[in-house]
């Protein structure tokens, strides 16, 4: 007798689509094969649909203080919404300014994500390189948190890495089997670039793309990349935008390197054209959306292998946030100022639907590889496979069924977030999650949320060495 | 009740390395999971050991008329020869002259495979484009016959295509999803190359090898590549033998082209020293084997992806077969002449063994790429996808244990085919398959062969048309 | 007392701009400097004007029977329509059919073009390999005719080398230091595309382009690069007219092997459009007319050094002839059957003209390189530097002066050839030649002819090895 | 009558090798061609020697104070030694300190320069971007200063320019056609690097070398090419020593960008095994010294044009200076400490000589290569030609004659510097300069120097706004 059997989904891994029905034992995957429907406590019928491994969120910011504003969600508010876009596991970042220990904010931060009704875990964060800060890396490491993020922008905030810090958090990181993290734009061409903008009174949101065009992302991403080469370990670059980055990502592929490139789904869907509205602050973000073009690009990239895992870098800031600091024209226009609107936008809940219409529906890529892109991956490489990431015996049960038929129109309406506004607003997907199950609870089902606060677990992570020596995850 | 159940070994797929147990009825997978030893009429320990999907080998020539010799093995003993080496399923070519059909060809070497202990299959073979044999590429399309060889060599021997007909043949096999397989090499820099070394007297083995050089094969890969993209459709070029060729491909495949690369072992292990012995003769093969430094490129080639398949290319001639047409000079030494050695060495049992060793013991690749490169990727390009290739519920349960401690030196003595000789004597490796099962049937343990002549089914295959438009296998 | 002095212009070198005077005396280059009117017994004044090497046409068919034709103008015709473009130097091809001897049969072209007002001189051309024809190379090259020219296409018209031709030409060309011409076509592609045209009934002349695209002629570029890098001598390839064969070009230049690109003023002006037209026929010409992208990528080659030479390919066939074999519709439309046209078009009193509008007063390149590509590097690489090719001391005076300012509408009424219609007819450029001096006597002069049949001399050619040896020409 | 004729040399340019006299007047050559020896004042007998524009040194730092030392010899005496080299003019930098003005610096510097034998220039330098400083730019450039250096490292010794320095420079150079000069490496990588060897307690001459590894070099060259590719003007690199930093400059040269590269010629001649020596401290300079690896790499570059400049990065610290700060062990070697050891190396004399012995002799390069690499290019980029860098009418008379027959065996006794040591010391060279001419004047002849104190001139420049538009120099 199992406490629950998936029957006749097509279960999907990197490799496969198999049709056969999936068997759950408490949190864990039983088997794989054809069940009886007797044999279980609760049958599920999954015929045509698709049975993914959840969906792991690695790149968020909840309740993260930055640039004077917070966000409109907890974490279990957040990770309600995020199940609903079948995430099973999230994690987030440690908040850090200097003079602060870099371990301490990260178990700090596990504390505050308890409440979460979904898995969890936190990465480190480094603004600075001093010899408490490198000593908290090993322990970081040991506890199980692996994975160390820096920003080579926003000096101003106080959050840059400069390239010391960058290369000596890349080498201790390297000698305790750790993975940095790098947020890739140029300070010195964004900030001249502002400083320009200033200088000729413009600051409409549309100047704000302009001050963080493709080269400033792919000057710091060939130096990052160049760094981890010369320390010799590997590096995960976040939220990559465009085909230049790529393609040094591609020269460091093909010498072995191991250069892990994260891409987002709104530079997949959303263009900077958004920056000539009224309301484009609600779009602006690091580094700014791009055009078509870079799109193009980026499903090249997540074509060829270049681009190996997604994330959403989901902020939860809402429209009074975005808009606080900001006054107004006697017409009732923005006085348009980017310099004071926080970047980030929400899309924890749509990053598997907008993959599955935009990338399966419409060809580009298969379901398989969406499997990677939103799980099997993350779960390898930043060190929690095969407890995560895959549907296979022995594995938590955290699944995500998929309706490729489904249609929806995106909207605020339709997620379950608490902000007032999408950016996608209208936007058509067809393939969506219809079921949510966390360690062999069903926590999404029709529509409804069913799991409960403080559920989640916190997921110590060790990543696979031979991950961190060469580019390859088989 | 289960037949069969495989426990607690490393159930093994491209993307993924389980600990699970495999259960078996009749001649399929039932199942993966935990499974009770009471639930299995037979129970197999596999703890310890890796479980791969079985070899499937699709570049063989078995009793195959060819520069007057016809090897020394009949299909049924090439078919216990292979499952000592892990594989249960075997493809052959169609023997054809100018004149023939092809259907009718293929079906009469089907029958004759008839005879096999494991499962089979056959490819066409094109020689000339008269209507009647583009006439047959749509029959032997609906009969499951999807790929049709060519060779770009060969005049001679009256089996070369010249390039008119590999462009009628790769168009009309576009037309019925099917996919061309093609031997490269430009018979006129061999052919020139070949009257040169007949002018000055000097037809030695060393010279052999350079008349057929690097740039031989890469002018003809180059050639059949454009030709592919011309037509627009798949191709697989057989046993490629270095990197130049290696990077035509990834031009290719860097536009998204289906070039299909295979690469044999033997480039991988054996080199041009060999031509430098007195017998010589015996390593001749076409292409002719290289040197360590293109072996070096075939390894990147297959750490990068740009070869996503193996294959022995094995024949079977023995050594009076390979000497028949020779004469000795008075010291008893051979009167070397190249042009009077049948073309084409023995390798069946030891592709995997020898991919185990060098390619996981040894560092180089996972046992997960293995497994993609003698069973997935083949089952996949090949059209008997997810009938085999796959360890996975409703699959056939064409099995292959391996023992990755298990350490071998290579010897015509622990090899089970007639040949009286073996290019790797003495070579050690380390990683060997212990167990086969074909459908359900364990063939192969212990040493000895448990399977039946007649047990092999002529398998129909049918190409996923996505392989044949661009180069991706998920 | 100087025979000539010409004062005060810009000397063009390929590596300076020099305002300078040039001293002649007889038939040579007496020095650089500044020279006293009362020096010269005649004096011409360049201010403003550029003083170039005269163009050196290396690329035509003149009075060469072909499909049936042969053309309108005579070799002292063309030698007055070449020397209002600026040409000084001519070179034809001898004619060949099977069984010819082509060293008698470049004598006998040599003989033909002695009633030229220019220098001339003639390259060889080989349709096969005969022990006669290869013993005919090393004459050839004693004589001073060392370039070698062959077809890969036209098999049909009895003119195509195979791929042993191609090999060895190459390899004997090698050995005496000469240089192998190729007009790279992939006969396979062209003729099956025929076929199916021919079976499809549709042989308009859009259809003639479709039959020889890109990749058409980017294939036989390629297996000529590889037949050259194997044997190891230079390669001249002709008529280049995309990037995709540039790109194979780069590549071998990029491992310093010396293969010289041409391409021609119409790829570069002229576009498949014309095959639109009811008249296209007269557009018809191997390679075809591209588009606009692939000239695009035309004038990258030029300015990156991918292409160092250009030619016109001229032929005079007039409507008459190009027309001859045609039927007409009862409508009085032309019965399209492109295989009924004869292939070719004039341009060889354009080249220099659209070269310096299109190239230098549209920005694309520099005065200095059209100077290399119409003439030093023409010299060099076909082996008559420095006697042509260059304004120094000691060389030939053949001098065109250009004046950048001048503008001209192209109609067959402004040209001096005798063919009734031009294809760039109402093409307007800027920058012309308006002296032509040979070999110190003023031929043509405002707007007037003032040489003399039988006043050019046959030019005896040595490449420098150095050429040959490795991709430089410094 | 002329002042001077050089009769029957090899007249050569970057294009062209031509057998001719020269006549001079005055200052200026007045004209190439045949003159009769009753013509000249003086005659010089050139018959089997070259004759070439003079070298031009346009990197040197001569009595320039750094880390504590300034150098062994004046200005004047440098220039002694410099025209024995056939150097006839030389440029050097301003001396900078952050709150220096750079132009008065550069003024000042100009001025210390009057007592130069030969012409000379000077560069400006930046090390912050003050609004004074940048106003200076301006003014340098109207002044014919239009070249401004930067240093990527040297933080601790104040001269680092910070990346928005760099950005700032590059955009206000661009405003003015003028082109920044950069010293390419990663300060990060270097001071982290010696920290861990000042951590390790390990300051030996080697890992001085290691520290600043090729990576450190290629890292910051990427950068700056980004940034003068995001800034859209030309740069120059300044002594670039490695393939992996002229492969950035490749691809940069691909999209026609002006990233103009300089290597040299210690770079091609001395490896990095001298730091191995007890007095490796006297081969300290930055870059180090790398590999007989790199030095391949340089040739290539110089070969395919991805190396337009050399430059000998002339430095005069003496044994005393190199030594001056450094302390010794009781057994009386050197207490190795490369922090106490100024970087730089003596080379003004001996670049023409290792350029034309290394690669002509050597067979690598042509001798109009070298006329390229160390007089032409530089005369072009720098923006003094036609002035300088040509050997045509009423250009300067700034000319060497090299016997390429003359062998010399380099050592400290034959150089004309003031330094007790030469790190070429025993080195072979056949190809010799014999007689130096500045304006008219031979000023080095049989060994003899013949010039004179402050016969040198400012030279104003201006550099051609094409080449800081697009690569390329014709």
């Amino acid at each position: 007798m199992y406490d629950l059997i998936i029957k006749n989904g097509f279960v999907v891994s990197p490799s496969s689509t198999v049709k056969c029905d999936v068997a759950v034992n408490g949190k864990q995957i039983a088997g794989l094969g054809t069940y009886d429907v007797s044999e279980g406590k609760r049958v599920i019928d999954a015929e045509g649909k698709y049975v993914l491994p959840g969906v792991i969120e690695a790149h968020m910011h909840c309740m993260a203080p930055f640039q004077g504003c917070l966000g409109a969600n907890s974490f279990y508010e957040q990770s309600v919404s995020a199940a609903f876009g079948g995430v099973t596991m999230y994690m987030d970042f440690a908040n850090m300014s200097k003079g602060d220990s870099p371990f301490k904010q990260a178990l700090a931060r596990a504390d505050e994500m308890k409440e979460a009704a979904i898995d969890y875990s936190v990465h480190g964060k480094f603004v600075e390189s001093t010899p408490e800060a490198m000593a908290d890396i090993e322990k970081m490491a040991d506890y199980g948190i692996p994975t160390f993020k820096m920003f080579m922008t926003y000096k101003k905030e106080g959050v840059m890495s400069d390239d010391e810090t960058m290369l000596k958090v890349f080498q201790k990181a390297k000698e305790v089997n750790g993975l940095p993290m790098v947020h890739c734009e140029s300070n010195a061409i964004a900030e001249t670039n502002i400083e320009k903008c200033e200088a000729a009174g413009d600051l409409s949101w549309v100047n704000f793309a302009k001050c963080k065009p493709v080269l400033c992302e792919a000057e710091a991403f060939a130096r990052a990349a160049y760094f981890a080469e010369y320390v010799g370990n590997a590096l995960l670059v976040v939220h990559t935008t465009n085909g230049e980055a790529l393609n040094t990502a591609r020269r460091a592929h093909g010498k072995g390197l191991p250069i892990y490139v994260e891409t987002g789904p709104h530079y997949l869907t959303l263009f900077d054209d958004l920056y000539e509205g009224e309301n484009g602050h609600l779009a602006i973000c690091s580094p700014p959306l791009r055009t078509p073009k870079e799109a193009a690009e980026l499903w090249e990239g997540l074509k060829d292998g270049t681009i190996l895992l997604t994330g959403s870098d989901d902020c939860t800031f809402d429209v009074d946030e975005k808009s606080m600091f900001l006054e107004k024209n006697p017409d009732g226009t923005w006085k348009q100022d980017f310099r004071k609107v926080v970047n980030g936008m929400s899309g924890i809940e749509i990053r598997l639907p907008l993959l599955l219409s935009e990338g399966v529906s419409k060809g580009r890529i298969s379901i398989n590889k969406v499997c990677e892109l939103t799980s099997t991956n993350i779960a390898k490489i930043y060190g929690c496979y095969p407890q995560k990431g895959i549907i296979a015996p022995g594995a938590d049960a955290d699944i995500v069924l998929v309706d490729m038929e489904k249609e929806v129109t995106l909207s605020k309406d339709v997620l379950h977030n608490n902000i007032s506004y999408c950016l996608h607003e209208g936007f058509k997907v067809k393939g969506y999650p219809v079921m949510t199950i966390s360690k062999g609870e069903v926590i999404v089902e029709d529509g409804e949320f069913k799991g409960r606060k403080g559920a989640g677990e916190f997921i110590k992570r060790r990543i696979n060495p031979a991950y961190l020596k060469k580019y390859s995850l088989n």
